[in-house]
């Protein structure tokens, strides 16, 4: 399995930490100290996750074809329409009939939740290239005024063209891939929610996130470097959820590995959801180089977890 | 492939159709004919896809031994909450760490959209034991005076369990099984909406939505039984989608088979969304006898298919 190429896309506009002091009286120094972000983008009134969707599914078809894609896999918690999914939009706009089209809403892990359904349609000679889409719209459904939680947030969304045999030299090859629920942790289901009827995202035990997420994250990055018969050593980039920069940093001290092999965005964009690793890919995909490993590694709330290696 | 057992759960309270004719004049006459609603239940407040996630995961457990599941899949187009998603209740509930777990948002076709992951996990040998959870509060999202849709929805839903060998003589096994998107028709992503901030759920098209149903649901039941080598004469009931009693009556008309093959309750419960098909599987379930087959199609928003075979 072999990711063929990826685009991103993020709003046009720009919400510094200013913006946060003067609603709520949070310094920038303290936002940045608490979590790393210096700003983040805002979707414009009118864009959504489906909008996000038609901009990347745009972007890929610059780099490659998509007309003979045969499965597409939409991801998002932060949901424009739940009936026309994300993939369904995208399924629109690409006019290709009687593929199977699904959506999953599985918190910020959901990018190798989506990966691994992909993997598995491959496994069952029911597809053999797929679109994958990630998309977050966290300005929908925030409360800006949350002291909490209001300053994490971000928008923005990411495509892959995710194919089964290898299409270039240039692939990246995806050597291992596992997914796990964490819900059996007692503030699991507490932890941090997204109710669209009844308060929207909230945070009530960023606490109990932050340990888990240093916990899992390291724990399944080790799981699927062990899968590949390799070690960390093997290992040249990690690349985790984009949560909070002190976890990213946990994460690196936990598996004993120096801040240059982290790739990270948050201080630019915030907490994007499950879109956050796949923009961050996006972003580094021509920077990387050949022979190269990466680690994906994911944690969201609900819990759940995942981590992926990807050999360039 | 096998479904080991089944559950289902409906909320107490029944909404009769003399509510909407106090609401906004529509006679009971009327929407009988129309979609051959009778009545449908309703969640009480405090009650919503999580809390009937449990309902449903405790009546399986009173028939199955659920501490060895691997998997789970949940599937909902109505959420209570996209992060701490049914699926992540439903494996708090148990307490079994460590598995995939997953939740799916494809409208009124995702039951079968979860269990072709499911077949997609046990074709990669991630999962051998899986628990599939449909639920829909379409009263949590609709507006129960809009006079084209308001009558149709009901709440309720369903959990089965999905070996990959089989466990018992009274298995049903599947013998087939095929999803689809349908979002390249023209007005697939108008037809039929659930934007959880911007309207909940509205059906601006249903008669485009009715006529792709029709079409749809017989064309997918087809493939299903020609994938197993079969005739529609091998075929003892059909399990449509209950979203409109006359659109189930076009699909047998169609396929040329008489009514008393076609398994309905939508006259008692309404559209009850992705857990229609699995409520309606559960409560006939006892009813059944060897050897007979059973074809479960759907057809949803978006527009998403299916149809699966299974011989009990």
């Amino acid at each position: 399995m072999y990711i063929h190429a990826v685009s991103h896309y993020l709003p046009e506009q720009i919400v510094g930490n200013e913006h946060f002091t003067q609603l709520n009286g949070l310094s920038s120094d303290w936002i940045i100290e608490r979590t790393g972000i210096v700003e983040r983008r805002k979707a414009a009134p009118g864009e959504n996750t489906n909008t996000m969707t038609l901009e990347v599914v745009r972007k890929l078809q610059e780099k490659v074809d998509l007309s003979t894609i045969d499965l597409i896999v939409g991801a998002t918690y932060t949901p424009y329409d739940t009936i026309v999914s994300l993939a369904h939009e995208a399924q629109h706009y690409l006019g290709i009939p009687d593929i199977p089209v699904i959506s999953v809403s599985t918190a910020c892990s959901s990018l190798l939740n989506a990966i691994e359904l992909v993997e598995g349609y491959f496994a069952l000679n029911k597809a053999s290239r797929a679109l994958v889409i990630v998309a977050e719209h966290n300005t929908l459904y925030y409360n800006e005024q949350d002291t909490v939680s209001g300053h994490l947030w971000g928008d923005g969304a990411a495509a892959l063209l995710i194919t089964k045999e290898r299409q270039s030299d240039a692939d990246f090859a995806i050597k291992s891939l596992l997914t796990g629920g964490a819900a059996h942790t007692p503030k699991a289901t507490t932890g941090v929610m997204m109710k669209p009827a009844d308060g929207g995202v909230t945070m009530p035990h960023g606490r109990d996130v932050f340990i888990n997420a240093c916990q899992y994250m390291p724990k399944a990055s080790l799981q699927a470097i062990e899968r590949c018969g390799l070690t960390l050593a093997d290992v040249d980039y990690i690349l985790p959820h984009q949560a909070n920069l002190r976890i990213s940093r946990n994460v690196m001290n936990t598996l004993g590995l120096p801040e240059e092999k982290l790739i990270s965005n948050i201080q630019r964009y915030g907490n994007t959801g499950c879109a956050g690793c796949a923009i961050a890919l996006s972003e580094q995909w021509d920077t990387f180089q050949k022979g190269q490993r990466i680690v994906i590694t994911v944690f969201g709330g609900g819990y759940s977890y995942g981590a992926m290696l990807v050999e360039v």
